[in-house]
């Protein structure tokens, strides 16, 4: 039996447009799609359309699969053949336990493929106009996780840590008070800068900056709940001149867009480039007509015909998809002129390879009456 | 007038397929590229076809531009309204000195965005199999440049970043001695993993695993040089297990491809995949005819002629884009069957919304002749 391979994918910290162009690629050729809390709906569309998405979840310290059941899961649909994405915020190999998942494989024996992503580590700082290194600030930085247990201690070396450049907490809102207590008491300098971010590369991006000893104060204050990421140093200095992306001109606007699901895309994305967290409310939804006896019809008897108008790019494609069902194509359209509404519609054809030979001056159906009645009110080509 | 705008863009750590998918969007709206050294060309293929491509160097030592030429060229350029993408190696805010150049933008007032990358850092490890957090053996990791003055120790801190436990040492070829004497002489055990990995993530990646005090000599007698990323620690251990990317079937092969350029890339893309390093080596260029006298006849008379053959893909995008000069489309093609040679051609053709009558068994131009004597021999539809 056919083999299946494995993509362990890093989404990026948030912004769907994050993503790699590679990792976007092996999301498309994947079979089934296993994701993380916090992987972003933008980025679950480039899956194909017989993909099965399945949530792994991971939220705070709520599982909807534990650790184990999803190595499982991963190891079963690839044995029997599937070509799996694995796909978790961030990079998986930065606190992504992304290496004990590859281990998993490695000793099944499965093929797979690591597909780095951008850290929030870093993206998130970059998205609060914060540049981890600086000349003449720091040489080194360190990324912690936050999720340490705080009784235990572990292996972090506070002492050591606390005479790193710049540090980086992910994961580190539960823990903040263990955190700044931990730095202070091995002695980072109470006033160093800190920044806590929250929602960092979203238009839900939130910013606390102040010394390191009052965050603790202001967290508690903004009610600062995950996920969110701490940064100490004084690169955070930086921000007062660097803050570029909670400057854009909609940045903490909300925006309902109530265009059709498919057709609401482009809009969106003009938006949320300018800032806005936009919200798909689609009011109308485009279905193919229930009876098709006189579409039918019509194509059956086209040569009958001396115009063809369209009114929508919907129905363009709609027009020539049964087009084709019928055994017909754009050859049969010989001899037929063609007249769309408005510049949307006018392009829809044009890609088709076919001329368009009267555009109507109104956008409107009272356009095309017009147009046909004085023949110099619309652009004829 | 109008005022341009600046990306700072992350292209990624050397595979092209690891540049964002912002980052692709941002290229292709770019007036103007300024791109560093080590970003790949397959990168700058997303510029538009009007783009002017700027190289501002920084290989090692030698500069082509200067920090402050780079500074003044990117100002120059946005305040003559042009936006201009400044696309550095890895990503712009880990050692990339993306942090001055933004500062510089901000005080001539210049709107700018910055788009993250996948750091280096994080990626070449990756790549060599090496996860930089594993449950286990460390909750820290530091990055540290490589390139501090080795006389005069700057800011680095080698006690407490002995400490850490993964040290990820970027550009560190040139420094390795110094490096790899500090962290011993600062506590560093000398017998912890160590790796250097050059030119990673892409198909010349070499890599050397050994304990942290064998790495110079062993790094001399494979006379490794730039760039190349030392990561020290114990999770290095895991690539016996994890080590994917070397192990690929053609990882370490440099592949040919004589076809030409506009039609090598989904094949190199295959080859790629594989591991392969793909040398373009076009012998054949596609030209548009001399003389199109014999075909804009043939496009006048078009209902004179019962058949069309298109023999090739290059055929079909020329035929219909002549069609399209000469003012004709596909509606006077009515009448006209349509053979085509091969499967690309016949999917070429099909793209455009219009039918294939005849497919030839035989992909060569004999097939055609045999199938219109000898009808059986082709696939009609």
């Amino acid at each position: 039996m056919k083999k299946g391979k494995v993509y362990l994918i890093g989404a990026g910290p948030g912004e769907a447009g994050l993503i790699t162009v590679r990792g976007v690629r092996c999301l498309q050729a994947s079979d089934v799609i296993i994701y993380d809390h916090l992987v972003s709906g933008e980025i679950l569309r480039h899956a194909k359309d017989t993909a099965r998405l399945i949530y792994a979840g991971k939220e705070g310290g709520k599982h909807t699969l534990s650790q184990e059941e999803i190595n499982q899961l991963v190891v079963e649909e690839a044995e029997r053949g599937q070509v799996v994405a694995r796909l978790k915020g961030g990079d998986p190999f930065i606190f992504g336990r992304g290496g004990e998942e590859a281990q998993v494989l490695a000793r099944a024996g499965i093929p797979f493929e690591v597909i780095p992503g951008v850290t929030s580590a870093v993206a998130v700082p970059a998205y609060a106009g914060i540049p981890l290194t600086h000349r003449g600030y720091t040489s080194s930085v360190a990324f912690v996780t936050g999720q340490q247990d705080p009784t235990g201690d572990e292996s972090i070396d506070w002492e050591a840590l606390s005479r790193v450049g710049t540090l980086v907490f992910l994961m580190g809102v539960k823990n903040l008070p263990h955190i700044v207590a931990n730095l202070i008491k091995h002695g980072k300098d109470a006033a160093t800068p800190a920044a806590l971010i929250r929602w960092g590369t979203t238009a839900d991006q939130e910013t606390i900056s102040c010394s390191l000893k009052d965050m603790v104060k202001k967290a508690e204050e903004m009610r600062f709940s995950p996920p969110a990421i701490l940064i100490v140093g004084h690169v955070v200095g930086l921000r007062e001149d660097l803050n570029w992306f909670e400057k854009k001109p909609l940045f903490g606007k909300g925006i309902v867009i109530t265009r059709p699901e498919a057709q609401a895309h482009e809009f969106a994305a003009l938006l949320r480039e300018e800032g806005a967290r936009v919200i798909p409310f689609p009011v109308i939804k485009v279905v193919p007509p229930e009876d098709l006896h006189d579409l039918d019809r019509a194509i059956g008897g086209l040569e009958k015909y001396q115009w063809l108008v369209f009114t929508s790019a919907n129905g363009v494609d709609f027009f020539f998809a049964r087009l084709r069902e019928r055994k017909r194509d754009i050859r049969d359209l010989k001899g037929i002129r063609i007249c769309a509404l408005g510049p949307a519609t006018r392009a829809r054809i044009e890609r088709l390879g076919i001329r368009v030979d009267l555009v109507p001056e109104m956008f409107i159906s009272e356009g095309i009456v017009a147009a046909f009645a004085y023949p110099l009110v619309g652009n004829y080509n």
